[in-house]
């Protein structure tokens, strides 16, 4: 049984020939973060993610959780590399100095992240978690929050969770119906059921920490009208430490096709004696605080799916070479080959590796964008990058989870029947990379993201500037000599027409027919990520080319494969564009003209 | 939960409009396969599998299998099922009547198959293998083989395997090791292990027959070397009865990803006495005689993605309706909606409905022709019906089954957070449909089938007539003076030519390099699949459209949908076209350039 090996080398050329790094670690508070830091940040969590979270991924996944009267027990080995992931720092790696954190960016702890989704997304679930639970408390908590949660948080003794969802509340938070009644003390009482919950209970850490959608009595309906609150599992101490039981209790956990290792709630605040919670920020505000830990966890999401994405490669390209079926087309004579012989076998594992690469770049690209967004000390290039955040993240989310699930499927393919088998692996994959479509937003609620708020919005500014960059790197691998280069470019040429064409048509009917334009929503976050991941692996293409020249040995070798890999992203993915730009276009009437009924 | 309820309507209308049922009832021996027989029977079928099958579709997932000493228990209520559909003659029904069969057309067989692994993908799987057993015993076994085995198999009461798979063979049925030494009874000895053996053990019936391959001592090495078997379970008395057990075990069952209630057995010839095993036709020829079962094999594999792809549609329809959440996009102040009223919903719904009945529609067409293959008495009409069956063999298998996963993996996401809960069920069908396009053939071997022996070996012929048959009909629909149809016809026309420049440069490459061509080789039979579902589809517009004028209530609604789903079809199907044909002619040199170890 193979275990994860993060991608370093790849990671690292990422860095290289995406990202300016000297003006990365030119940012205020960032003056540690040196290429040779982050190397080193990389390497041990290389080491930690294949030493201690890959060998329990699978045992985790067999042995799943048990539920004993609201308690929940994690598989064996979890509470065990829980710690060891608290002690090593991990989960601090890009918090605020202030709160205990390591003030690293979120570039390096978005590879990072990718890496414990890559060993074991069912264990990298709980601190995605509490990094959303963070932010919310550092962005919109008061003083008394801060300093009573932060600092546990931050250094993972306790763990946070989003609880938004209701049984008739799930795309729709509208509908939220957990009450919350304001106490003589400041505090509030909480009653009501929310579902969904994921690392809602559990016994990895001291304390869990709720971050809640309610209602106070008087809020307006709908979304005006919801309230965030802060509910721990015990209440703190005056001295820290976690108190008596909050009236907070897990009543099920759900039976899932995937992340059976990953505890998905049903949590019942009140009804024994009341959850007391504390209001975050301002009353009926709490939507817009959540949307704060849901933007940053629907980045994450996306990771998920790069690191399913990478490790079902991984186990693919070690079955297919280790796996001897048949003789080599075209051969007579010969013996038989290992199945990374056969041309579709290397067609499926390219098709795996140049999308992981092209979804990693983009990731890469987009975290960096945070950083810049938050800390750079000039307005103008702050607003123009988070600008170009909000605008990429319903394709990180929506792109690279949906890929994920082509990817982890092919990866079961590549092994034949013994990826049927429950005990090879591939299949776990899979059924973990099912759920990342859905969760923190499904790709329609992406979609719908996409060219609403963030293309019709501004009449399509961002996306032109975008559109601007990618033009501008098709032109120049068009015009290079190298002919892959030349192809390259010419494909991202024609696939950022079409993206061009799409946005536009988007821009030009969103408000007059929102209906009819939405229905290629889903169709343009695709394109989006298509055509994005084209303008990254041209550029990294282009990186490869120039530095070949002084390049040797393995080094060479990679930025040739690099090269290779674009390339066959042009031929075998850009290919997709102008397809989905058709349906963009057209594709509204008949997906609307049926009767309810007559489905 | 909902049950499964076969898409009679749909069925009928492909029957009607695609079909000449004069012509079939006129084939010698098909006198009685009269529409309204065929309609009597799809009738009791329809019922047969929403009253008996699908009832326990859920549960048998759930329960699964049990082995205990060799011995495989099936989930509660199997064995009843079982009996009934024995009893009820379902098994019989396209069986030559000298052996019992009701001697009715593959295509009513193909339809009530639909409906089998619709309900029960995991019942449905037995009787397809009993039906492989007795193809093979038919037409190359003894007379007294085909009077000992024919009647017990036709009628059900005994069921048939397919033993080809071993450890070392797989997709490469020359390794086969197992041993069969000629006895001085005319018998043969075997001696050897088997797995991934559908229905190798279980409780339904009371024998089962084994067909399996294997090498007599003096065989050369290779496919030439494979003789094709028949071994009980039990030996059969002169009385025709089981007797004594033979020397075949069970040995194990694997846990898979899905088809939870269909055994998946390691069985062990011989080894205690001996497995006593009885050759079929000649020496030598067994993989000859196994493909005659494996072709049948994939086509009905290819309804299984068919009939899954239809469960998951339908259990997404009910749940689209059911679930409220949200407002209608585009509409202020309106009250909340079933979420089938969102764009994005209803863009998956008539994804997942206009592929399904482009597949059923190809189905059809495919099972009529195997039909006058077989009866026509026109040799030349005959060939010219085989020649157009082993083309679309690959297609109907390839593509059905791709296509399902990512249809059940749709039906998943119009649930949200609840697909991804096993008891929802939507789930299972997902995990079922992930086998498809691996057993039986995988998709890339059915796409190395497609492009060497069906299109490159005749040089295009085969598939340049069913080209001209495309490019005719897209010509009837584009001259039309509907708007639906007109569109539909100019889409069409454009996704032929796609695909005849593919086969085109198919037939130009594969011999001087069969390594480069074999990486388009998926990609063409998807390309093929897409371009004959939208040819079919055409054609049911076209019928629907002429049927209009004289229909009213709900025939008339449903014709003006067919219109609707075709023209959807078209538009978000058909339009990938063009990125597939590029794909194939230009992605050759980027899928091969990596070294082996560069991966």
């Amino acid at each position: 049984m193979s275990e994860y090996q993060a991608p370093l080398q790849d990671m690292r050329f990422a860095l290289q020939s995406l990202i300016d790094l000297e003006q990365l670690a030119a940012l205020p508070g960032f003056e540690d973060a040196t290429p040779d830091l982050i190397d080193a940040v990389l390497d041990e969590a290389a080491k930690f993610a294949a030493n201690e979270l890959s060998p329990i991924n699978r045992s985790g996944d067999l042995q799943g959780l048990s539920w004993t009267e609201g308690e929940v027990a994690t598989a064996d080995g979890w509470k065990g590399a829980y710690s060891q992931f608290v002690e090593g720092g991990w989960n601090s790696l890009s918090c605020a100095a202030e709160h205990g954190g390591q003030n690293l960016p979120r570039l390096v702890s978005a590879l990072t992240e990718e890496m414990w989704n890559g060993a074991n997304i069912s264990f990298a679930l709980c601190p995605m978690l509490t990094r959303g639970a963070i932010e919310a408390i550092e962005l919109r908590g008061s003083d008394a929050l801060k300093a009573t949660y932060l600092p546990k948080l931050v250094s993972g003794e306790w763990t946070g969770t989003m609880n938004l969802t209701e049984p008739q509340a799930g795309s729709d938070l509208s509908a939220v119906r957990t009450r919350a009644e304001p106490q003589a003390d400041g505090s509030y009482q909480l009653d009501g059921q929310k579902i969904f919950i994921t690392y809602g209970e559990h016994d990895l850490a001291d304390n869990i920490i709720h971050l809640v959608l309610a209602r106070t009595p008087d809020a307006p309906e709908g979304v005006k009208g919801i309230s965030l609150f802060v509910v721990p599992k015990f209440m703190v101490k005056e001295d820290g430490s976690p108190g008596e039981r909050n009236d907070v209790r897990c009543v099920s956990i759900e039976h899932k096709l995937g992340i059976h290792a990953s505890p998905t709630c049903v949590i019942a605040f009140g009804g024994n004696g009341g959850a007391t919670g504390y209001l975050v920020g301002e009353e009926n505000r709490g939507l817009e605080y959540m949307f704060i830990m849901m933007n940053a966890a629907r980045y994450s999401v996306g990771i998920e799916g790069i690191g399913l994405s990478e490790r079902a490669y991984q186990r693919a390209v070690s079955y297919a070479r280790e796996r001897v079926q048949g003789v080599e087309a075209g051969v007579r004579g010969g013996g038989k080959v290992p199945i990374i012989r056969h041309p579709d076998v290397r067609r499926m594992l390219m098709l795996m590796r140049s999308q992981t690469e092209a979804m990693r770049a983009l990731a890469c690209v987009v975290a960096s964008a945070m950083d810049i967004a938050r800390l750079h000390p000039e307005a103008d290039r702050r607003a123009q990058q988070q600008a170009f955040v909000d605008l990429m993240i319903p394709v990180v989310k929506g792109w690279c989870t949906e890929n994920s699930i082509d990817i982890t499927s092919l990866g079961v393919q590549v092994h034949g029947g013994m990826g049927y088998i429950e005990e090879t692996g591939a299949a776990q994959h899979f059924r973990d990379s099912r759920i990342t479509t859905i969760y923190e937003g499904t790709t329609g609620i992406q979609a719908n993201d996409l060219i609403g708020r963030k293309i019709a919005r501004d009449g399509g500014a961002t996306a032109a500037t975008v559109l601007v960059q990618m033009s501008e790197v098709a032109s120049s691998a068009s015009g290079a000599s190298d002919e892959s280069l030349k192809l390259i470019g010419q494909s991202l040429a024609e696939a950022v027409s079409a993206l061009s064409a799409s946005v536009d048509y988007v821009v030009a009917n969103f408000k007059q027919d929102m209906r009819s334009t939405s229905v290629g929503a889903v169709p343009l976050l695709k394109l989006f990520g298509v055509v994005a991941g084209g303008w990254l692996m041209a550029r990294e293409a282009l990186a490869a080319q120039a530095g070949l020249s002084a390049a040797s040995g393995t080094e060479a070798t990679f930025l040739q494969n690099k090269l290779v890999t674009a390339r066959f992203y042009a031929e075998h993915v850009l290919t997709q564009a102008d397809g989905l730009a058709r349906t963009i276009r057209c594709g509204a009437a008949s997906a609307l003209a049926l009767a309810d009924d007559a489905f």
